[in-house]
């Protein structure tokens, strides 16, 4: 029996049953209904917290999750050598991710009387979470088995908790679409990953890395469906009223600038008068990455267009010359191009957050400052120190996603005979 | 000309022109706006019943459609054969199944001086209806033509309202995700059809059901489409509040743990160690079907889970052990394997839907119990008696699906000379 | 260097870029964001306009948006030769007209102290011009480069605001779901382009434009997701409460009894006994364009399923007969056959509502004529007037859109050397 056969008879089938029935026996253990979900306590209340409704939130949800499951699965499929397992292996982490993701973000979250407390808000949030796993498992593409990607997903899962608590409960960032927590935090990551378990040999079969007609096809279906439910994505945890409005305008001008700036700088990069399909999979969406953070501020929509605009010459930039110079000199393969898409544009997200933080004053943002810098509106810090809160968050989660993906890295490693 | 071109030159233009000049017939003489819907009606009110609101429905419907047309017409797609028919075919048969259903419902659901009042949650159960002619559509696929379809739809779109009135306005059952007037009424349906219309021949063309690359990406989409709205799905009729939070998070719990199952069982019962794409792209939504009937009670997410987990086993069990069974045995050839997704998962949730109302009590409901369960609140009847009532609408499901299939079946044999 | 990698290497960038950055100082110098979406301005007001509510509109937006990216996106690839160009390109034109449309409508629907004031409502309208600029495309699709159709969706959304200023602001026309204002401009504006740019020698490649297999799967994703969200698009700026309840279902059932007519006709017409699947892929969908105008008024589902009915009775006749005469005799090359789709059913859906509006009455539509048709309502003018405004108006759209295609036309023509 060969290695990949005994893995998937035997070493799967057992990762997936034993981390089944321990999430099992852990939500048995730990995990209430919210009073919004629960028959009893929802009754009990006279007045419902509608920020947090079903009906508000609801259908954010439903967006996130079809960006989550369409977006990120089928965007893979333009390298028409891992099509398939692109798809099929990222419903599987997927599904685990969502569950311990509960768990995770339950517990830093704050427990009631020893239970996490479960709504539709934490559905959001699980979906986040798997957002992020999901961009480290297009740095790793074709080096991993399913069972080392159920691993790493479950160290990542912990980290992005960790990394989400000391930024949203601690230092009081500003991060609603996640472009510190989930984009930058997956992509770095992914890459240190990726970069401890380099193989010099996979050189050899890049060339079947090229991507063909109905593969290129499929690859536009998750394109399209990022870039059509990225507005809901970034606003999908933001306050309700002129906060969710605001959010969603931004990203879809910053998403619609940065479309025509990759469509120009790729045919200006181009050898053979060609648009690179993959420059339009991926580069049209960094927008979207890139007003994560700043999407609820008052960014207006002609500071979106310049973000916008600039995420996606960086991330044409990135796919034309940088990711070829981490494959050489850093040996680091990026098969997705994650840096390109969420790395690079993510970092954009968070300094244009830590500027836009660092200039909000009570002028423009009114009695709504309270919604977006509560710190700022009640005067326990300045909006300089907002900024530079951002920005520290930053250098955090930089931080934790390389010690922690270079940690897992060489988990795999020492672990593969064992795997 | 040959009987093919026969049937679709002639038979089945008459058909449609027919049956749509006598649906448009009825339309005009029994279908009325409903309040909501109706000008004069809407204005004359002042209150409007939100609990059938467009704005809380809608997003429901939209999602259900989207599930109903786009997850089940590509989910039959993995098999390369069938993949255009299932699409072009599955569009006609839901087109006409949505407008006889909100006839056949509007009849049995109570009509108004001789009207059918028709609104947004007509037009959901419309699709849910239709939703169980795809079903059963799955089971006989490749075996009959677009007219006898439509014959078949017609019937079954009838029995379908029949079995729905007994079940939710006599007997008093409940089945908001429609575990048993949904999916174990489709399936039980369209097997014994197809077990009617056996044919030992389509064995020599068995090889021509192997999916390949490209089909099996549709598939995925039709796949991960269900997998995505059936939180949607099971709560899109569960009365608002906390009933709909609770069905999509019990649904969402459900179908990730489900999907673990299927990935771990898959692998382990591999011949070649590699994961059978017909088990993921079916039985990791098996969970979504076991949690139809009970999603909407205090299941917790714990409970879910069990019942997805189980709901996984059962169905790769089913596709890999007891299909060929089915075939070789009881000549009941399952085209896309509905009994392992829906008939089997069916059953389990419909047990499931009677042991979680045989032990609620007021204590765990508090006030909501008037929601789940009206009559037990109101005293009419105990829980137990409740659980009895939803084991016996199993029974009678299946004897009317059972039943009715049989005499569809019959009436296709007798007719084949002339149909 | 070829022509075609001159385009692509210098002009395409260039044309990009400079739109791109006119596009952003035009958004700096004039955009605000509305009242609903501004920070300060939000908490300012006591009582919000739920009317324009985010979480009304929001979901409706998604929807369309959704319907313009995917469906407009994918259903184009039925014709392999032209797939890629025409998810590639459709997506660069969509992501620049979103923008221009923004400006174009905001200066025509009215300024606030010299701002264009924008919101969730302008991007609903935004995304409904840029559906126009795509039914357009598809009648020019092979015929320009990537430059020539930005320069022809700036001039087509510049028209586009000119014609909905005329009827929805001047003349007072109800064309809620835009059977004329989007339909029919932007079919017959597309017409005349393909007219001007005719090339006798296309003809040679003609079969090359024969639909496959994979082709057929990925056009249907394009059409199911068009008949899914089409009772959104029909209902996305109607009032809310019945209006917009009854537009939805009335689009629902004109599009299910669209979809029998299309199959009955299509096998009645074929050659070989064969569905043609053209036909499947687009007439099904006219009946959604053919109650764009009367879907909001009391057509009541029986007079939407006849409308339906005859628009997918007009519209496979239009590919099956009036196509080929278009094109041999007219020399009108209509590469996806959008006057088959969306120009007679256009034309088809204004009479409708011409003669809807004709009729309605207080004794109808009560209090609720006063959403419907307010000028009627308040007794400025009478219904019959109404009726006749609506038929002016589809002349006067007719009129923009051929003058408006003929001048883009000659300007393609006479700077081909130039481009």
């Amino acid at each position: 029996m060969s290695d990949t056969s005994t893995n998937m008879r035997l070493k799967l089938p057992i990762a997936c049953f034993i981390l089944e029935i321990i999430l099992i026996i852990l939500f048995g253990t730990l995990v209430q209904y919210d009073h919004e979900t629960d028959a009893k306590a929802w009754h009990n209340e006279s007045h419902h917290d509608y920020e947090n409704d079903f009906y508000y939130r609801y259908p954010s949800f439903q967006d996130v999750h079809v960006m989550i499951f369409i977006g990120f699965g089928f965007l893979m499929t333009f390298l028409q050598r891992y099509g398939f397992s692109s798809v099929g292996f990222n419903f599987l982490i997927a599904a685990f991710s969502l569950q311990w993701a509960t768990l995770m973000q339950g517990f830093f979250h704050g427990m009631h009387g020893g239970k996490i407390h479960i709504g539709v808000e934490s559905m959001i949030n699980a979906d986040f979470c798997t957002g992020s796993v999901l961009i480290s498992f297009g740095a790793v593409l074709g080096k991993t088995s399913p069972m080392q990607l159920l691993i790493m997903a479950m160290f990542e899962v912990t980290l992005f908790a960790v990394n989400e608590f000391i930024l949203l409960s601690l230092l009081g960032t500003r991060d609603a679409g996640g472009s510190m927590t989930i984009h930058t935090f997956g992509a770095y990551f992914g890459l240190m990953v990726t970069r401890i378990l380099y193989r010099p040999n996979l050189d050899k079969s890049k060339h079947r890395n090229s991507s063909v007609y109905h593969s290129d096809l499929f690859a536009m279906i998750g394109t399209i469906y990022l870039w059509m439910f990225w507005p809901s994505f970034n606003s999908a945890i933001t306050a309700h009223g002129d906060d969710q409005h605001r959010t969603a305008m931004n990203t879809y001008y910053s998403l619609a600038a940065c479309t025509l700036a990759t469509y120009g700088l790729s045919a200006l990069t181009a050898h053979d008068g060609k648009l690179d399909m993959v420059h339009i999979q991926n580069a049209a969406l960094a927008g979207g990455v890139a007003v994560g953070t700043a999407g609820e501020m008052m960014l207006t929509p002609f500071g979106s267009m310049i973000v916008g605009f600039l995420a996606g010459i960086i991330s044409v930039l990135g796919f034309k010359f940088f990711s070829p110079i981490l494959e050489e000199k850093l040996k680091i393969q990026d098969t997705c191009g994650v840096h390109n898409l969420h790395g690079m544009p993510g970092i954009l997200g968070a300094i244009v957050g830590a500027v836009t933080a660092a200039f909000a004053t009570k002028d423009i943002y009114g009695e709504g400052l309270a919604d977006v810098f509560p710190d700022v509106a009640s005067g326990s810090i300045d909006a300089s120190k907002q900024g530079g809160i951002q920005a520290i968050s930053l250098a955090v989660t930089l931080g934790i996603a390389l010690l922690g993906g270079l940690i897992v890295g060489w988990c795999h490693i020492s672990s593969v005979d064992l795997m």
